[in-house]
């Protein structure tokens, strides 16, 4: 590589949202900026979850001077349970309680032992190789939140991590506008800034507003309030344990990830949750209803959470009754729309009041809109600037956005994941392209799910299978047994007996005229397919998988 | 059936969006509203089309008077071609325009012979058996909208159909208040009202708001413009070929459904092109960048639209080329989100400056918002009133709204598809629930394709299918040949022979060790399966689905 120049290489979060990974390298130094992964998508069938392709590190591992961690969303440290095992496991660097999550998550997968996680702050400064390293408090939906600063020797590089600002937050804490001043004033060669909420004008209201809307919702209820949110929007947690207490409510926890975040909050002392206030999900009975509130997983109507299952009918401990009012206090994910939705209608057949985004004022973002994008901008004033985090789409607007501040077209890289930017103190330059992608994780086996078995299943769901087994003679290429006719997913076989009989005289009437390729099989094979095809799509129109076997003896 | 009562059953769009099909019937005559289809979602693979299961009426056909159409909208008349053969085609009623869009779709399916579809307008009234017919106009997103007056001997029955209020629509006809203020002083014993966009507060915005976006937008345009929208917001189309003609601009058109319905549109007189205005795709780099605009589909990111095609450079004749403004005048259907958003996102990369809904003011909706909701309520003060077309969260809401308009409680019915409502002077009251649901059209045929088949096509696409295939002795049950595993989209064969090679060994083990029952085969296959299951997923953590086929010789 070359000399005395700064090298960045997005490895996940540039033209996607999710599986977030920078690499950031100083000569031999490589520091990474957090490991995420992404959900997968409709395409991708069956997949449990997709993380990037760090291939590119694989003969760099001996120069990864540590991973810096932004906070503790999966996006954003999702990957690790994956990735450390291939990257020789470098230190990590995290806040208190994004190292807590860090902790859980790597003890599910056995290796707490094998990671160092050194907690960070943003009081701390540490050197990493010939880089000085330091953080910077910002808000978002969930605390300990930091961007970070990497000082090289040739300039200083601000990565903002997910950030809004919240002057008025609900841990008290807001984003460090005097360190962002500061690093403005010094001089910053190039930021990386989150883009994900750049198509929102305006500013993202302030948690405390959520306060207003809580007040007014228990006060209205006539029976239990059940808030469902992310388990890891810890101040919403706080917002909704304050208004509870003012109305003399019991609060109950159900959904795995929601007790246990809220466990780990309460002790690092995220969370404050007067003595008393907690009760079990097995003794809400045991009080009046107006006495209660179920805080809960399930906001994003995932088919196995604790919300989905109250609406289905289908908890274990929780029922719907008259006079329950439920929140959902989260917007859906793109893509989550119609589970969020069907969880909504089915509450409501169960005949709970149910109050959610855009008919109620229950949820902020957690992400920095066009005004606050713009204050980063002008405190932070870089030389350089490249958009992270976001679609291609928003990666755009966002450089528009600085260009429109005053940045200087030729300063400004639109990049995507892959590509290798070099920036000196003179210029930035998009130079090169390395191996990057998703990784599919499916079951227990990281990717060895590849485009083959991806485009079979996609295939397998549009129309099903079906096969044609046949067992012939070794020698003589005759057909013994068979065709047996076999489908899954393509008609109902009891309906469709004729179509299939039918089917099955075709494969007869192929073999018998096979002119002397009887026992090419890979010959016999495709003729069995394309006779089936042909005919299955002049009579169905579909294109099931069509597969013949064949058997000799 | 009870004489001397209204019963209404609705058998599609109650409890969901799409697939509209309302059953109105006075002792012995039916009037049907609407035979809409629905688009299938993600659950559904594989499936083409939804349409209504109308085995209700399989045995009352002799008793159907009409098919009523409100407009052209394929979640109203998409269901005809499907329907209509398994009602004997009984005549349909619809405006000019609608007429014209269900012939197109007639012609298609080459029924056009076989239906009388009888021109309705605002100003006619018909008497069908013993209920008189007459039709008011609406707003809505496609010109020439109506809702119905039914007027039995026992009182009026109003459905709205889908409406907005629009003072100062495009067309210059706005929706018949005045009829709805007499139809509500003469009294209306019940309205079906439109659901879809309760839960928004406020009014929507006029049609005409899009003027000053579209004028603003062209003015800066340095290039071509390409606006893509809905083939039936003929509304829209009229703006973009108004403004097109402000700055003296060329319009092509591109996507088979665009040229159609503009075609159609122009000669029934509902759209106003200028002489020489229009010119082919094929023609359009005769022109310079600035004097050309493209209106074309896709607004909804479908894979084979022409702004799919434009955004892949995989478009016939249009290439995205420095200085295209493309304009998306629409907002994405709840499910489209994604493909939507891939296709702003390839756009952006091929160079153009991409404007939609969120970012700009390009599309307005077709549907009511809370305060029309309340003015609909206001003008026709129904006796009793049944929310339709919305999902029941929706559905709820606009009851609670009437509610709050001082319709009394027991006179509000929220019914969902199936259930048979009945309806006195005195009463209305849910009686029973008939045979509803749907019905899927997948390729050639219609309602073959049902929960077996899906739940088959769902596991496949999740992880796969594994074979194993096996040729035993008629007479002995030894095996001859085999097992062969076969699998597909379940791993990569060539990745996972250890896998595979151990599975076989596993099935030829569970064969030595029957117990006397080697002939019987379904208690082999089964054993063959458990051994497998049990296997692979601990292995693998996946469950491909297990098909043991043995074949005797």
């Amino acid at each position: 590589m070359t000399k005395g120049k700064i090298r960045i290489v997005p490895l996940g979060g540039l033209g996607e949202v999710g599986k977030n990974m920078m690499v950031v390298e100083y000569n031999d130094d490589i520091l990474i900026v957090d490991v995420g992964v992404m959900f997968p998508d409709d395409e991708m069938f069956g997949v449990d979850l997709v993380i990037p392709d760090a291939s590119y590190l694989a003969d760099k591992k001996h120069r990864i001077r540590g991973i810096l961690i932004t906070h503790g969303h999966e996006d954003h440290v999702g990957g690790l349970p994956y990735i450390l095992p291939m990257l020789n496991f470098p230190p990590l660097f995290a806040t208190r309680l994004t190292q807590g999550l860090i902790q859980v998550k790597l003890k599910e997968h056995r290796m707490l032992d094998k990671v160092a996680i050194n907690v960070i702050s943003p009081e701390v400064s540490l050197q990493l190789g010939e880089c000085g390293v330091e953080f910077f408090r910002v808000n978002h939906s969930i605390p300990d939140a930091v961007g970070i600063v990497i000082r090289t020797p040739l300039g200083t590089v601000v990565h903002t991590g997910d950030y809004k600002f919240d002057y008025t937050p609900i841990d008290g804490k807001p984003a460090d506008l005097g360190t962002l001043g500061r690093l403005g004033n010094e001089g910053v060669l190039l930021m990386l800034g989150d883009s994900t909420r750049v198509e929102s004008p305006g500013y993202t209201p302030s948690e405390r507003v959520i306060n207003d809307s809580l007040d007014k919702i228990f006060a209205n209820a006539p029976g239990r309030v059940i808030v469902a949110t992310f388990a890891s929007l810890i101040s919403r947690v706080q917002q909704v344990v304050d208004t509870a207490e003012r109305y003399e409510r019991f609060v109950a926890l159900t959904g795995r990830s929601m007790i246990n975040n809220v466990q780990m909050a309460i002790e690092l002392g995220y969370l404050r949750v007067p003595k008393g206030m907690l009760i079990r999900a097995e003794d809400i009975n045991k009080f009046n209803p107006e006495q209660i509130v179920v805080i809960c997983t399930g906001s994003q109507g995932e088919p196995t959470s604790a919300l989905t299952r109250i609406a289905n009918q289908d908890h274990r401990l929780i029922r719907i009754q008259e006079g329950d009012t439920v929140i959902l206090s989260a917007t859906p994910v793109p893509g989550n729309e119609k589970m969020v939705h069907r969880t909504i209608n089915n509450l409501f057949k169960q005949g709970a009041d149910v109050l959610y985004q855009g008919l109620s004022n229950v949820h902020v973002s957690g992400h920095a809109a066009q005004e606050e994008l713009k204050l980063m901008l002008s405190l932070v004033r870089p030389k350089f600037f490249m958009p992270i985090h976001g679609e291609y789409r928003q990666l755009i607007l966002h450089a528009k956005l600085a260009y429109s501040l005053g940045i200087a077209e030729e300063n400004i890289v639109v990049a995507e994941d892959g590509d290798v930017i070099e920036v000196s103190p003179e210029r930035i330059d998009l130079v090169d392209h390395v191996t990057s992608g998703n990784v599919y994780v499916d079951g227990l086996s990281v990717g060895d799910v590849g485009q083959i078995v991806l485009r079979d299943r996609k295939v397998l769901s549009q129309d099903g299978i079906l096969m044609a087994v046949l067992t012939v003679d070794k020698e003589t290429g005759a057909p013994i047994a068979g065709p047996d006719i076999v489908t899954r997913g393509f008609v109902y076989m009891r309906d469709a007996e004729e179509l299939l009989a039918n089917a099955r005289e075709r494969v007869v009437a192929s073999l018998s005229n096979l002119n002397g390729h009887s026992s090419d099989w890979s010959f016999v094979k495709d003729k069995i397919k394309s006779t089936l095809s042909e005919y299955l799509y002049e009579k169905t129109r579909r294109r099931p998988m069509i597969l013949p076997v064949v058997m000799e003896v």
